[in-house]
This record gives structure tokens, C-alpha cells and sequence, in this order.
């Protein structure tokens, strides 16, 4: 058999027959490569570049067509034909190379955007003709007839603090203004009047913000490009008062409670308006050097922002807006209000231009709201041709059936497991938790990835599906859910909360104690994905569609974003389909938000999607307690609904056979 | 000749013949009659009571048919021709007795007033399906629909915070709820929730504002049965910051002076709103007792007044609204605004429901505003069939010509003379302020008429006006205004500013000071009526109408509620005309606010009016200087002009040649 020399990076080179695996190689040529799943392929943790390869890839499985095309390779599963140069990227360089890990951040603006036709707030430059004894009309008067002369304007509404400021104005301006205005379909309505023509490179800013129960986010915008100038998050300052929406509405009927999440989430905002401001001060100033604004005190300030749109689910917008959430919480579970009017930024309390046009975009029901709507629309479901999944699941499951015929919707209470809530080492995604687990199928050995590449200090939710799927696959726990308590490792153990697996010890941790989970972890997160599932399930019955028809799942909410496919596929959180099918969309709440931003048209869409929508109530629907029984196994009941996860565990129980 | 028997009243009776005047009668009888004119006819103090009358009035002058009806007759010049008996009431009877004096309190309702066709804010009980596990629609939806298949008003719109009472209103009534809302054109606005059916007989309420720059006045109305349930006027505040408009302009311009202005006016509207609303209480305990109001603290309170309709001149309005009006004293003087939509009182800052509907009238021009289009509109000007003048006359001398089919205006600054201002005895029409003179034409004494009963302080508008007319009549001044300084009196001396006629001496004066008048004062007084002449003259010509073909004169104002016509004839101030063509109005202002508070017509009408007016500038015009000249005489260089005033002279001088 041929030999070929496989050389690593810097650290020499081997020579292998043909058909011998890269990490063979690389355990001949003394170079550590991380595999954590035992070499079946499935962690990607392995992964390698090939520069002037000769090798075949047996399984491209956790890598994109776009990394394999940059060259890379899961070692474990590629075998040497030629002579090659293998570069091993160190585990940190891994992560923020492979294109199937990356965020997207900045959005495409929506092809063919044209401020002229589909902004509703535009700003124009008018000149007057000065009152004279001949001519003494007022001002507000002299106003309107240039616009109607000038622009092709609706007629023009105006707010008593700016008919406050029209004489200065106008006469500061020597007759010349500025108007920023938002259009409706029977009138438009001033937002802004600045003295003198403000030059076009004065940049005219946007808000889309997505109030999440956990996490707020902003994106700056700048309106005639599209351009997202800058984005910002941070903690709903609400959490403080209650982790879930549940208990935040439990908080709100207390003395002041209200008043209280009011201020909390506007904090948030009016916290996140600043940083983005900043944020994209600091990136003007180098780009756009000493910009001329004779009528602007600097090249952009927050009274510049002079439109917004808001999602959020349903709860964090009657808080935002103050308006008792209460009725939400008890049967039969109503809101106060859906479709919201547009605002002003003074009346919702944002720290941008007073009279800045607010758009909170509609809900559809207690439990699926404006998150939702701009969801489907950002993920484009509503026009989807074939039958289409959404689901943005955190604390709250949103599913969404469809296609640009019909929208079925549902939501089904997960509880607070796949959040880090309700498990004892369970924690929020941040620095510390263990986001991704793989299971020696051998040794019973956990390795771990961690956010922020520090000790552990808990498990946030992708890595406790991460856990729960390698524990099933490798058999730590059965498809009941028990944990194995005649696994030959002494990771399993009765601890003080009954039989438990230690997936960190002690003196590898942050906080120096083990970390482990328990049967009732367990217990709680069958009872989470299976609330998922079956919602998923009833969906497809209401409407008589397999959901074998579904062509597509696109998954949003930032949760959303870290689920490992597989995982959730194997512990029967999202249905079996091929990994192709699965699009992860990010946060499709903002995402929609900045559309509507942008677009009437898509503001409108999110309206008709509102109304196209019927929403399914779980809790009033016999058959979802059914499907919910059913959903409280590893993966299902029903193995025939999850035949690749039948295959996989034969996979490894081959593997294990072998060894 | 025949012998007639005369009695007055318990004084014993006299032998009279044929022809005797009563006053004649009165002497011999040793009954006292006031005759503060000499016996002209002129001053109406004389009027006595004739009972079984044998008498002929040969004048009429100073009562109205009303009065002639119910019996009266001036004592001077009614001549006996039978037995009568006489009653001589005193002078306070007097007062209080004649109709002429009377001023008119209570407005008719409009005539087939009918709320559900004329009223723009209206109530409505609305009973709604409660929601339930098959129907969750929002609180709003639910609402709505109810409001849709309930009643006919258009799409409904809501506010933040009456959407942050909806949950708990729809609630706390067991889905039953009276909704009070505000009826536009393409929508109606909600303006109130409350939980329950309200009874029908709880008063629905509203406000009639006038703001005067001397004086703000409030109606309370009932708005479905139109009533008027109290009045109150008070001072306008702001006073203190300045007399007339353009000072009041001037402070604005201050540090916080537009904000201090503002928050003065509102203290006096919402004193006056307190006032009303304690006058309202007092009356209704008695009326309606132990009226249950199940879901209403009171019967009556401040919240339930929904709807307010507000005018005053347009500095007024802007100070009101906290505009700047610094245009409006400036060349070429235009307003901000003349046309303001309807704002809630929250955003004015009236204490009554916050979310009321508060209609600004509209105004034409910088000097001619909101008090003189709702004038128009209550005089019946804008309707009228024949040409008619309309007069408002206080600091501005605000002056509308027209009829049905068309209307031009000005505003001739007349300072404030009328108002007590300019002159060195002058002051406002309150307690101690002379309000009307009678001089003897031969001894030159003087008779006084003061407001209050009271020792005389100084002389206000009315009592200047009728001063000068008795000393230009009885040649105390010549034509030109200059005092006679050959007067046969000591009341003609040398004071400190010059020639001056002593009105009061120091022992008769609440102040212990001789009250005087001197050239300069007059020639104050005839720049300001001759500045009101001249427009009128300016108007008839600008239209080619001559002043005579004028059929009727309407006088609105407070202040022209007390202007005696005559001596308004006889000092060149009103055209001469027959006495029957002058109607006194009252306050057209508050009345023209009344009916559109009460109809939506009467508001369209007079937006109408604004609209219809044709503004004409008068420091622009040419002929105002020749014609303002020409009125700088008493009455005026062309005695042609007052025919009825060159006759007087000439009895005058009868009488003294009699004497």
C-alpha cells in the first residue's frame, strides 16, 4: 500500500498508508487533536484544515459546505490518499473560524430597499416665502403650503411642543426648515423642524428594539441607507423582579409593581440607545472625519433618532407600555391589547427625539406575540411555499405551521429548563456555562466547551441538551430518562438529591464543587422539550399535515441560535428531518423589527400575519396531553418519528461492541 | 283746563292740569326725583312707576319696551293727562328693576338642541361577551366589537393610559361598561371608561372658557340637556405680569415668563372649574337629593367633565398653549397659529378628565381671534340677512362687517383708555369706579353713577365715555377736546398736569383725593375712540358699503356690555344710528363657546367664519390715517356723519338760553 507523508503545521511529518485516519496520523506524529465524541463524527471538535490535500472525507458532519470548501476536515473521519499538509487549529482559533459556528450580526438591507418609496419617516428641505404686511397667514399655515407645494406629503399633523417651537424656527432658519415627518395613509405627522436645510449626510437614525424576557437588544440604524450602525444588548433590568413572565405579572400587581418593570425595561432601552449612540460616535469619528453640521450641535445625538419599532412577547409589552398584564396569567389567559397604535417616543418613555414615531408591532394572542409576528415575517414563513416550521423556544415555546397559505400557532410552556432554570446546576448562557457536552462511549468521559473558555460553573441550556443527547446516545441514561445506575464510571454516584452523573469535578471548576445532574434535572428537561414536541404535534393534527411535510424548520430567539441540531433531534425536541432542512435564524424577533423599521410594506406584512395567524390554546386542546405523554421519552414514544436516532443508537452500540 | 289727581307712592298726592310733567308734579308734591341731566331725557335716572296711568311719554330714551310695558316712564318727559298713581323707586331699585340694565346670565339652549345629533361627545352603556377559553380576543378587540354592533359611531380610538384601565374597568363591571367618547370625522376617540352601567341621570359635563385678557370666564353645561348648571368669572392672572397683550407679550419673552404666563391662566381657568364645579354641588344637593350613583364617588365631580371649548384673542390662546407669540407684536404681526386641532386637557392642563376633548377656536389673525369669530357666530353676524356691524371693543377694538354673504374684519388698537388705562384717574370696572356721569347743563354739576354703591375711586371705561359725551354736550370741552377754561365753576381749575375738571372732590372720595380729568386724559380717550371710528370707516369703505346701510350693530364684550349707547353716539365712538339698531350682547365670546361646546355644527360654523373673513390690516392701509384724523374730533370733523348729535347740541343750548 502506498505511504504518503502527512505533515502538521510546524510539527513535523509522518508517513502513513493510504486509508489511515488524520488522527491516527496525528497520534503518530505526536499531535494532540481534541476528541471528545470518541471519533464518531459527531462533535466537530476534531475539525482540520487540509492545505494541497490528498484525503477523503468519509463525514462531513458539523462542518458547512463553506468551511469544507475553506479546506476543513473532521479528523476522525477523513482518511489519507495522498500526501498532505494538515494545519491543526487550536481550539479557541476553531470556534471563531468555522462558519457553522458564527453569528451573523449585520443584516443584509432587504434588497431593492428604497427610502423614497417604503420609509415612512422622511425628512425634507423647504423653503418659504416670509410673511409679509400683504401676506400675514401663520406660521403653521405657511408651513403647510410649502409642504403641499414642495412634497407630495398627505396633509400635516403637528404636536403642541412643536407648534411651540414653529415661530423661533422658522425665523432662525431665515424662512429655510428642515421637516422630519411620518407618514400615515390619510395624514403625516411632524416629528422634527429644524431651522435651515440640514445636509443630506446628516445621517437620519432608527431604533429596532427587541425587549426578550431575558435579554434586550437594539440595533442602531441609520434609515435612508438600511445600515445597522450599530447593536447593542444587555439583561431585561426586569429580571430582577422575576426570571419569567409569569413571575414578572405576579411582581406587577404589587404596590408599584407596574411602575417599577416600567422603568426597569426602559433603563434597559434608554441604557442601550446610549451605548449604541456611542458605539457609533466612536466608528463615525474616524469615518467621517470633521463632517460640516452648521445646524446640528454634532454630527449625530439622540434626538436624531426619530423612529422605532418594538417587539417583544406579549407580557414585556404591556409592561413596557404600563397596561395591566394580570388577565394573561389567568384563564382564560387574555391580553389587554394586541394591535397597538403607533406612539410617540415620549409617551412609551425612550430617551430618543420626543415625537420620534413608535411602532409596537402586533401580537396574536397572551402567549404569541410581536416577537413572534416579526418573526415569522424576518424568517419569511409567511410567503414560504412549502409547509414551514418557526419555533423560537426559550423559557416559552412559539411554534408557528405554515406557509403563505395558512399560519397555525401555538405556545407551549417548556418552563424555565432549556433557560438554566429549574435544574440544579443549571444556569443562563453566559460566562462559565458548559454550552456543549460529548461522552466517551467507552470511558463514560464528559469533555466540555465552556462560554468564555473558563472553569465551569453550571450547564446553560444547549448544553444540557447537549448533555441529555450524549447521556441517551451512550447510554448514561435510558429512553425513560433514568439514569444508569450500573455505569462502570465512577461519575455516577448517589449524591444528596438521589443517583447523579458528575460532569465536572471539584477541582476543575469555578466555584470548586462538582457539577452534576440529577434524575429530577433529567425528569425536567424531558417534561420541557416533550411540552415542545407535542406542541409541534398537535399543530400538524389541528391543520391534518404530517409533519414529515414540514420542508423546513427555521429556528430564531437567540436560544435558538446554540442549539446543536443533532442534539435536539436525538433527545426528540425537534422532529427528525435531514440537518439541511434546519435554518438557524438568530434573533428573527429584531430581525423583524428592523424590517418593519425600514419597510411599511413589511410593517403592514406583520400585520396580516397577525391576523392570518389562528392561534391553537394548548390548555383548552385534549389531544396535546396526549401528544405530551407521549413526548416523555428519549426520543419519543414512537421510535418510527425518530429513525435517524434509532440508527445512531445502533451506531453506537456497534462502536462500543468494537472497542 | 282739566285738573288731574297725581299720588306718589305713600307721599301724599297732588292737582296737576293737562301737560304737567311728572317731575313738575313730583316738586310740588315734595317727592324727590333725580334728575342728574337737567331734565333731557338723557340719563334715564328719572324713570318712575306710573299705576293706572293717565300719562304721556313723550320720550322713551333709556328703557326698553320691556320696561315701558311693565310700566315705567322718565319722570322729565312724560306729561300728565289723567289721574295716576306713581311709585318712585330708589336708585338701587332702579337698577335692579329695568331690564335695559339688566345683563342676561342664563342662554337659551339653542333652539331643537338634540345631543344625539348635535353633541360630539356622547354616552354609551355597552354590554360585552366575556371572554373565554374558545374566545380569547384581547380586551380592545372585545371592546370594540361591542362599540361596533352597539352603537353607530365610527372606528374607535384609545389612549395609552385608558388602555391601562381597560382590563381592570372591563373587570370590575362584570363586562358591562359606559364608554364616553368623542366623535370625529373618520373616528371617535374614548375618552372615559367606567366600570358598569351609569345611570342616564348622572350629568355628562362640560366648559365653556372665555379667556379675556382682563377678565376668564367658565360656563358649566350640562351637555345633553345643553343647561348652563354655573358661571364664574375671576380675573385673568396674569395681570400681574402685565395689563394689555403686548406687555403680556413682552414678559413672555422674560426668563420663564411664557411658562409663568402659562401656568397663570391655567390657575385661573382651574379656580374658576373649582368654582363652577362648587356652585353646581350646592345647587344639585338640594335638587337631587339621595341620587344613587352606584359607580360614581359623587354626583357630580371634576372627572366627569368631558369636553371643554376654549377662546380668547390669539395672544390669549398662544400664552395658553405656551406658543410664543413675539410674532404677533412684530411687524408684519402673524400668529404661529390660527387653526388648532383638538387637544385632550391633559395636554392644555385643565383639571378635568384628562383625557376631555378641548376644542381651540379658531382665530383669523394676529388681532382678531378666537373671542371674535365665536362673537360672529353667537351675534348671528355670519347669518344675518342685512349688513350688520359687530363691535367687541376693550383694549382692541376688534370690528367685523358683513352679513350671510360675506365678512371683513380689522382690529384698531385703541389702547387702553376704554379700559381705564392713560388716564390718571382711570381704572378697572370694579367696586368705587365711576361707571356713568350726568352733568347739569347749567350749573356744570356733576351726578355720579359708581359700581358698588360705594364712594368713587376713580373712573373706568364706561364712565369715561359717558363723562366726556356730558362735557362735550354741555361744553365743558369744545369739539376739539379742550377743556373751556372761562367755565362759569370751580370744578374748571389749574391742576398739577394742567387745566383739569374736578368730577369728585377730596371729601366726597374713597381715597380722600379730588378725582379729575385733564386735556391730556381727553385727548387719550379721543385718540382711542377715534381709533375705532376710523375702522369701522376703513371696513365700510374697503367694501364699498356705506356705514348707513348698516341695520344693526352688535355689541359684544364685557366692556360693551356697559357702554351707553348715546354717549357712544354722541363722543364719535359708535356710528349714529337709530338707538332700536344697537344690540348689546353680552359676552359674545363665552356664548359663541357655549354653542359649540354644545354643537358640532356651530364649531364647523365657526371654523367657517375664520375661514370666510377677510382680514384687513390696518397699519397697512392708507386711509386709516386720513380717516383716524378726521375722527380725532367729537364727534368727528364731519358733523354730517352725526346728525342726531348736532341736534342735541343744539337743545342743549336751548335749554341754557331757557334757563
Amino acid at each position: 500500500m502506498a505511504e504518503h507523508t502527512i505533515s502538521f503545521d510546524h510539527n513535523g511529518s509522518v508517513s502513513v498508508p493510504t486509508g489511515t485516519l488524520l488522527t491516527e496520523a496525528a497520534v503518530q506524529a505526536g499531535v494532540f487533536i481534541s476528541q471528545p465524541c470518541g471519533g464518531q463524527g459527531r462533535c466537530g471538535r476534531c475539525a482540520v484544515k487540509v492545505l494541497d490535500g490528498g484525503v477523503r472525507r468519509r463525514s462531513t458532519l458539523r462542518l458547512s459546505e463553506e468551511d469544507v470548501a475553506a479546506g476543513y476536515a473532521l479528523a476522525c473521519q477523513t482518511v489519507v490518499e495522498g500526501d498532505a499538509q494538515i494545519i491543526v487549529p487550536d481550539q479557541d482559533t476553531l470556534e471563531r473560524t468555522l462558519t457553522s459556528d458564527r453569528v451573523v450580526a449585520q443584516p443584509a438591507v432587504p434588497p431593492g430597499y428604497d427610502p423614497q418609496r417604503d420609509q415612512s419617516v422622511r425628512r425634507y428641505c423647504l423653503t418659504l416665502t416670509p410673511p409679509t404686511m400683504d401676506d400675514q397667514r401663520d406660521d403653521w399655515s405657511r408651513l403647510q403650503t410649502a409642504v403641499s407645494q414642495q412634497t407630495d406629503l398627505p396633509q400635516l399633523t403637528i404636536s403642541l411642543s412643536l407648534l411651540r417651537q414653529i415661530g423661533p424656527v422658522l425665523r432662525q432658519g431665515d424662512w429655510q426648515v428642515t421637516v422630519v415627518v411620518s407618514i400615515g395613509e390619510n395624514a403625516a405627522r411632524l416629528i422634527n423642524l429644524l431651522p435651515g436645510h440640514v445636509p443630506e449626510d446628516i445621517p437620519l437614525l432608527g431604533l429596532a428594539i427587541d425587549i426578550g424576557t431575558t435579554t434586550v437588544s437594539v440595533w442602531l440604524v441609520e434609515l435612508n441607507s438600511g445600515e445597522v450602525i450599530a447593536q447593542a444588548a444587555e439583561y431585561n433590568r426586569q429580571i430582577r423582579c422575576g426570571e419569567d413572565v409569569i413571575s414578572r405579572i405576579i411582581y406587577a400587581g404589587k404596590n408599584n409593581g407596574q411602575a417599577e418593570l416600567r422603568r426597569l425595561v426602559l433603563e434597559s432601552i434608554n441604557t442601550l440607545v446610549e451605548r449604541v449612540m456611542k458605539k457609533a460616535k466612536g466608528d463615525r469619528r474616524s469615518e467621517v472625519g470633521d463632517l460640516e453640521s452648521p445646524n446640528l450641535q454634532s454630527p449625530i445625538s439622540q434626538s436624531q433618532i426619530v423612529k422605532a419599532t418594538i417587539v417583544g412577547n406579549s407580557i414585556m409589552m404591556h409592561l413596557l407600555l404600563g397596561i395591566p398584564a394580570e388577565s394573561i396569567r389567568l384563564s382564560p389567559f387574555v391580553t389587554a391589547v394586541n394591535q397597538l397604535p403607533p406612539y410617540t417616543a415620549q409617551e412609551i418613555g425612550l430617551d430618543i427625539h420626543p415625537q420620534a414615531e413608535v411602532i409596537c408591532l402586533p401580537g396574536v394572542a397572551s402567549y404569541v406575540g410581536a416577537d413572534i409576528t416579526a418573526g415569522v415575517l424576518s424568517s419569511g414563513l409567511d410567503d414560504a411555499p412549502e409547509v414551514s416550521l418557526f419555533m423560537d423556544v426559550g423559557t416559552n415555546g412559539e411554534i408557528v405551521l405554515g406557509c403563505r397559505d395558512w399560519l397555525v400557532t401555538c405556545a407551549c410552556s417548556a418552563g424555565p429548563a432549556f433557560e438554566g432554570g429549574g435544574v440544579h446546576d443549571g444556569m443562563r448562557a453566559t460566562r462559565g456555562a458548559i454550552e456543549a457536552v460529548w461522552i466517551d462511549c467507552r470511558t463514560y468521559e464528559p469533555t466540555l466547551r465552556v462560554i468564555g473558555n473558563s472553569k465551569p460553573r453550571g450547564l446553560c441550556g444547549s448544553g444540557l441538551i447537549s448533555l441529555l443527547a450524549e447521556m441517551f446516545l451512550t447510554g448514561v441514561v435510558d429512553k425513560g430518562g433514568h439514569l444508569n445506575q450500573h455505569l462502570a464510571t465512577e461519575r455516577m454516584r448517589q449524591g444528596e438529591n438521589g443517583l447523579e452523573y458528575v460532569i465536572a469535578w471539584a477541582d476543575e471548576t469555578w466555584h470548586g464543587r462538582d457539577i452534576a445532574i440529577t434524575n429530577v434535572d433529567i425528569d425536567n428537561l424531558i417534561r420541557a422539550k416533550g411540552a415542545v414536541y407535542a406542541g409541534i404535534s398537535v399543530l400538524a393534527e389541528s391543520v391534518g399535515v404530517p409533519l414529515e411535510m414540514a420542508e423546513q424548520v427555521l429556528i430564531g430567539g437567540s436560544f435558538g441560535k446554540y442549539i446543536n441540531v443533532e442534539n435536539g433531534i436525538q433527545i426528540g425536541l425537534l422532529p427528525d428531518m435531514p440537518w439541511d432542512n434546519f435554518k438557524f435564524l438568530g434573533n428573527t424577533a429584531v430581525l423583524g423589527a428592523y424590517y418593519a423599521l425600514l419597510s411599511q410594506t413589511a410593517q403592514q406584512r406583520i400585520g396580516e400575519i397577525a391576523g392570518r395567524m389562528t392561534y391553537i390554546e394548548l390548555s383548552a386542546d385534549n389531544s396535546f396531553y396526549e401528544a405530551f405523554t407521549s413526548a416523555l421519552f428519549l426520543p419519543h414514544t414512537d421510535l418510527n418519528r425518530f429513525p435517524s436516532v434509532a440508527a445512531q443508537i445502533e451506531d453506537v452500540k456497534v462502536t462500543v461492541a468494537d472497542s
